[in-house]
């Protein structure tokens, strides 16, 4: 596997754009297009939130179609409670897309990211497509990257290559999202994180649905930053085969190093997310060892990724481990308290339920200081495991979110 | 029911005293005592954390003991994380109290909270107690309230008298906690959210633990400050039957009126928790109707309580209620979106899952600058309703908990 970070190792055949619509108020970009010169098959996950944003709705829809060439996104506007008329704007978005580019409708996928209950203001969004189709180009990827952002300060892109028999495939992806993060994205189902994966690949439809599911369990299903979860979350995936590597269409050699890739990429971008997320000043990684099952991992690493006391604690840079006790032991997983261990770094401070001996808060500290926080939970009752990431929670969080829609 | 505020309203035959015995760094009291002059019968409830503190475990276990006349309490160390010296530690506790007031050990429950993972200073504990039993009195019940406070910024006190039969029976009660309070707690299994009821009705055991069970129910266990469950949490009420009231020994009017004025008078005690909340400015109210069943209403409700968003913009008087509509989405009820309405205040926001015609944000914001800010959804899919409460998130909270243990 090469890792490649930035836009120049796109995947073959996929060009991009970005532009200003006016649906920001700040003025800046918010109007984005992805779209593979071929006809590509697609997979989705999206929010398991019962309150979905009317671009989730019509997504879910289109993806039933067999091959997709286009993605329309635009941040500044969520598109959710916005009832029948949410769901025509949405239809509409992508419609004017179909137009443009002469697709059908159902081959373009859609996503919106921004504020709910303001009303898309379609008639914008049209005005801008001829320009939009117009600079669609390979280098146009950052201005993709960059269009999608809302709160972040940074855009989120990174590709890897991987060997499938004698052919290099490329796997690449951007994502946004640094507020009302705690995605819990379902396959054929249901962040507003939003991310948009694309790969030169040749696979199968169902085989890249299995794929992404994988991918997405120990990537952005394991970041929060805030533990909100939104209306709007959706990754998308296109796979347009240009590669020309031997389809893969079971769960074969080629499948898995696919899906490995897949995961890896999807983990760094995930990664990108928590640490820029709204007014963080640390990456916090959890990782959970020694459980029964991956699942139970999953639930205690997730639980004290989501602890504003531990999270204040981080951005305090004072190693407060009762914190990461006390959130372990409420997260409904059965575990024996007593045997228990937590490092902070490579300091243990809990051992078997108890204060380490020797543990000095001094030496811990340290390992609070630095930009990513490592904490480790060695439950001691199996051996499944699990890695959670998020963010340190500052005032700046406070002040971000608390004159965001004013 | 009559509402009596204050240590004046106290059940017959209490005394209680707090003093300072050098546990808390900053030198304020730290170890309290409430005691019955006669045995009477108690119920506990108790944190649903996996990891629960040593003091937890000790009360569980004398509990089982038929009547009780004793709860010590400590604030500045929560004898968590200290192994099988905590639970020596927490029976020493139990044991020093009981021999000055001439009690089996047994009849003694035991509470603290404060610091995780640091050794109880039991020496201190009992070199304080002489004191501390020589000061118990009636009008002492101000300090045992005061005592119990760790980051609380007013003690909290609240009594109610209600007439069973031909006589009138007092509850009390004081709590303490505005951090780490998102309680679950359980009768007979496991806040630092801790309470002290008590009471002159004259009441069975069992009775009395089932009455306790449906008053936390709607009370403690609907509050949230931020989300993370304590390793303490613990609410015991004693009854010593001093009032003469025909004892309560079924589940009769007696029982349901006594069920009923307990209930109010945790609920009130509740309230004062969220109040105040570390950091806060404001008490939210959050009214879920219209639901399955209480369970349904319950865990809708409690998750707009956890909402980080939308408790930051409560603190920016921001009438944000698209963070409501995505917080209700996610708690894992099923319930028909496009049926949802979400009211600020008397002004309604979404109707039917879309943005409420002629909804005016400046009208909303001026219920949103109120020192109480009421939100109330409807899911209109049943009769169930159910109420929690939380505050809202300032830049002071996270001053408060980068700064805590250091």
């Amino acid at each position: 596997m090469i890792i490649v970070k930035g836009g120049a190792a796109s995947p073959k055949g996929y060009l991009a754009n970005g532009m200003k619509a006016g649906i920001k108020p700040s003025g800046r970009k918010d109007l984005a297009l992805l779209y593979s010169e071929v006809p590509a098959v697609a997979a989705g996950a999206f929010t398991t939130n019962r309150c979905q944003a009317s671009p989730v709705k019509i997504s879910r829809e289109h993806l039933k179609a067999k091959t997709h060439q286009a993605v329309i996104v635009n941040s500044g506007n969520a598109n959710c409670a916005n009832g029948k008329q949410g769901e025509k704007d949405a239809v509409e978005m992508a419609k004017g897309a179909a137009r443009m580019l002469r697709l059908d409708p159902h081959m373009v996928l859609v996503a919106s990211t921004g504020i709910i209950g303001v009303k898309l203001p379609v008639a914008k969004i049209k005005k801008a497509l001829p320009e939009l189709v117009m600079g669609l180009s390979r280098a146009n990827s950052t201005a993709f990257a960059e269009t999608i952002m809302t709160t972040d300060t940074k855009s989120k892109e990174f590709a890897v290559k991987v060997r499938l028999g004698r052919v290099v495939v490329t796997i690449g992806g951007a994502c946004k999202g640094v507020g009302m993060i705690h995605p819990e994205m379902q396959t054929e189902r249901h962040a507003t994180m939003l991310a948009f994966l694309t790969t030169d690949a040749a696979i199968s439809k169902r085989m890249l649905e299995s794929s992404l599911d994988e991918a997405i369990r120990d990537s952005f299903n394991m970041v929060s930053v805030d533990a909100d979860m939104s209306t709007n979350d959706s990754c998308f995936i296109l796979a347009n085969g240009l590669a020309g590597n031997a389809r893969i269409a079971a769960r074969d050699t080629g499948y898995r190093k696919f899906t490995e890739a897949l995961t890896f990429m999807a983990g760094e971008l995930a990664k990108m997310l928590a640490q820029d997320g709204e007014g963080a000043t640390k990456l916090v990684e959890i990782e959970v060892r020694g459980a029964h099952t991956v699942e139970d991992a999953r639930k205690v690493a997730r639980k004290i990724s989501t602890s504003n006391l531990l999270k204040c604690a981080v951005f305090g840079m004072d190693p407060n481990w009762g914190r990461i006790v006390a959130a372990a032991g409420s997260s409904g997983v059965e575990f024996d308290y007593d045997r228990m261990d937590v490092y902070l770094g490579p300091v243990k401070a809990l051992s078997n339920g108890a204060i380490a001996k020797g543990f000095s808060k001094g030496r811990a500290r340290k390992f609070f200081k630095d930009k990513k926080v490592r904490i480790a939970v060695d439950l001691k009752s199996g051996r499944a495991k699990a890695t959670a990431w998020t963010c340190d929670f500052s005032k700046e969080y406070v002040a971000i979110n608390s004159e965001y829609s004013t």
